[in-house]
């Protein structure tokens, strides 16, 4: 149906990847007393309002602007999840 | 029930702050074709896997960790869900 979709995108490191700010945060969060960390990742996200005549075709240009600007293929890996 | 949970922050500028990187990415993204974004916002993410005795408490972790160090409460603003 042609609407507005909102595409929820989350773009982080490849597993592999070294990751310092994540690992800073991580100490940071433990030296403030916050000894209950297991792991933590962290990454950007972008929430877009996509006008498409479909949610697949909203999924599919999420995916293009993430290939195209919003990641780097080289080192980083998306997520797209439309929400509405 | 004790255990591992897992916590997804988010956390972005109040909405009236002025945001040029997320207005820089909307304008290339419109130089690049994508001429169907009706709005766009950005921001970071945080996936922490915490320990803790309830879903409850490892909420209260997650949202502390916000106000000390991952989130500036000025001109920012988070949420926290937690996803298992």
């Amino acid at each position: 149906m042609s609407g507005t979709y909102l595409a929820h995108i989350r773009v982080s490191f490849k597993p592999g990847v070294h990751d310092p700010e994540s690992e800073t945060i991580d100490r940071a969060l433990n030296r403030l007393g916050f000894d209950q960390i297991a792991s933590l990742t962290s990454g950007k996200f972008f929430d877009i309002q996509i006008q498409a005549e479909s949610v697949g075709a909203a999924r599919q240009l999420a995916s293009n602007m993430c290939e195209k600007l919003l990641a780097n293929p080289v080192i980083e890996t998306y997520s797209v999840e439309i929400v509405d």
